[in-house]
């Protein structure tokens, strides 16, 4: 991937494969298989990539390229990514940042929210997730694990959540989740069902809905930002079940100033949003900038 | 009130007097009242002052000094605050901030939160309210409204809000919610019947409880703060409601990385937190800086 400082990175080459599902080592061999594959297929060796970002679920520390945990990855736990892919990779510097970070830095940069300095990006995909920019910078926490916006709790009781707790936005929001407690193989299936007036997948959806609507509450109450990026697998095929419901939140039980002062839209860099994401990373820590100086 | 930048600034008076019930131009004239009478007490003519801060409930617009909205007091909407008390106190510099955010800058300059660079402060009263730390700088928001924890839903359904929502934690866990639901004068009462074991005050005690745990929970995951400081006459009083909850939530339900990181205590300033943090945050607007650059 090339380009200069300022404009959207150009896909030149891209591999993927399935994420192993017996462990970290497969998963890391995984990545490094894809990575060779992928300057094989754009004719470049790789003493010439200056750096590589990463874009991994979280918690993580970006600081040390340590995930922490990752539900939806069978035995991922307390890896150190950056410094096992980068000794995969002969030593090139490996960036690692959480999904949703990179995610916020793509679209905050050259996507959706190009220039906005209040904004949250959340995904909603297998889980839900986000980002939070404030006043142009991410918000990053004590542990750099802030921003798990899908792990909020918007129901007193509730469903078991994939993250040990119950009641998230994602034990309702959250593919995994949804199609588990409809007992489908995906999430697509539940929407099926309750487009073909299954009650059972209706009342799911309906508690979907319920929850993007009070996270769209809850994000523009405690953050008032101007911008809310949605993006996800599930907010891309489902904008009417996901977006819909977080602007009904917004407009009609926020804070009116708040509520007034936000546009909710969708994310703008759709599948790629982590390679072009991660690109940009990988490029601002390089030149020793904050990611996201917006 | 003095004191140099960095202590603790001492009380030389002060000058209680009830909130009007009957609109904004009472509740001004009781301020600007309230304000001479300290002076008075004081033995300091107005021309001494450098400048006058105010915490007022929210949200409100701490550059412009305008409360936009203060659903517990009658008559409030759209207060041009700051001007008017200037007006009224003879053209003296008036400062408004939010009442959280001032107690923010009290606890994060002089208070329990001193030198922490990522922390909540979190008030349950007649209302519950906060204010965010992020990297030694508040969260202002898009409108400067950021910051509203009280106002995220932790019930899909849940109790009528004074904000117009429903099942804020604040619904659950306002004084003046909390005392509405069980039909009593105030939340003293909630809580005397729920330990002489009346059914239903207990029941309402119980989900105040969760709602605190759901907060402690968000918090955690969501902002991944060091330090939760709570203060507020409810948490004062309740500790074992509130604070109690909170720390069962971020401990066994947060996600681990962020729930080790994390300290949930008691607010240090008590009931004066108001007019220190005003103070302080007075001080560095005068000199031209950011409050709490910590």
């Amino acid at each position: 991937m090339v380009g200069s400082q300022d404009e959207r990175p150009r896909i030149v080459a891209d591999s993927t494969r399935p994420t192993p599902t017996t462990g970290a080592d497969d998963v890391i061999a995984a990545l490094v298989a894809s990575t060779r594959a992928a300057l094989d297929q754009a004719r470049r060796p790789l003493r010439d990539v200056v750096a590589v970002g990463c874009s991994a679920p979280g918690p993580l520390d970006h600081e040390r390229g340590i995930v922490h945990v990752a539900p939806n990855i069978h035995g991922f736990e307390n890896v150190p990514l950056a410094a096992r892919l980068s000794s995969g990779l002969d030593g090139v510097p490996v960036f690692v940042d959480r999904d949703t970070v990179i995610a916020a830095i793509g679209e905050g940069t050259v996507g959706a929210a190009r220039g906005v300095r209040d904004f949250v990006y959340v995904t909603v995909s297998t889980g839900v997730g986000g980002a939070i920019v404030a006043d142009g910078r991410i918000v990053r926490g004590a542990t750099n694990t802030a921003g798990e916006i899908g792990h909020w709790p918007v129901a007193l009781d509730g469903p078991r959540c994939g993250c040990g707790s119950f009641g998230c936005v994602e034990a309702f929001a959250g593919g995994r989740n949804l199609a588990e407690r409809y007992g489908s193989r995906d999430a697509g299936d539940v929407f099926r069902a309750a487009d073909a007036n299954d009650a059972r997948a209706r009342a799911l959806v309906g508690e979907l809905e319920s929850a993007m609507e009070a996270l769209g509450v809850g994000l523009v109450n405690v953050l008032n930002p101007s911008l809310i990026v949605v993006g996800g697998g599930i907010a891309e095929h489902e904008p009417t079940h996901v977006l819909e419901p977080m602007r009904r939140g917004a407009r009609e039980r926020a804070f009116a100033v708040a509520s007034k002062a936000v546009r909710i839209v969708p994310a703008a860099l759709g599948a790629d949003v982590g390679m072009i994401g991660a690109v940009v990373a990988a490029r601002q820590r390089v030149a020793g900038r904050d990611p996201l100086a917006v």
